[in-house]
């Protein structure tokens, strides 16, 4: 295995689980209130788009990174959907 | 272009550009409570990573891509450590 090959291995690893800290936090706390809403509905839907990207390409670590990924936006998404739905009525 | 390829760019651009909301909200309201400072500090360095192994391995969308994310993300990174800082000093 390359350098290169390992740098974007390593990448790829600190970009998809970045979002279980954040996952972890908004569960805990059950506060999205700085959270971009816009943010998350565009994120989760790139992140649908880049896993069917990689269905249809075959492409097995697109698949997975962004599987994972998906998962822990969802759960924000959800959270703040949420309270922004609470927050109106 | 393949109908593969649109939908590559398309997920690109989604995720690329998720991160400008986020950076609007939080420079706009000064408040980084509820988001997590180990997810910026996790994405921000495998976005950094993503852009070496971009300019590494000669990839012009993986260098562009991640150059903009990287902009955003340190920027609320920058907001969050700063709020972080302030609250413990």
């Amino acid at each position: 295995m390359t350098f290169v090959t390992i740098l974007g291995f390593i990448a790829a690893g600190l970009t998809t689980s970045s979002f279980i800290p954040q996952a972890v936090k908004t569960i805990r706390t059950n506060d999205t209130k700085s959270i971009s809403l816009f943010m998350y509905l565009l994120f989760s839907t790139g992140t649908l788009l880049w896993l069917l990207f990689g269905i249809f390409s075959g492409n097995m670590p697109i698949i997975v990174a962004n599987a994972i990924t998906l998962v822990f936006a969802i759960i924000i998404l959800i959270y703040k959907i949420r309270h922004q739905l609470a927050h109106k009525l």
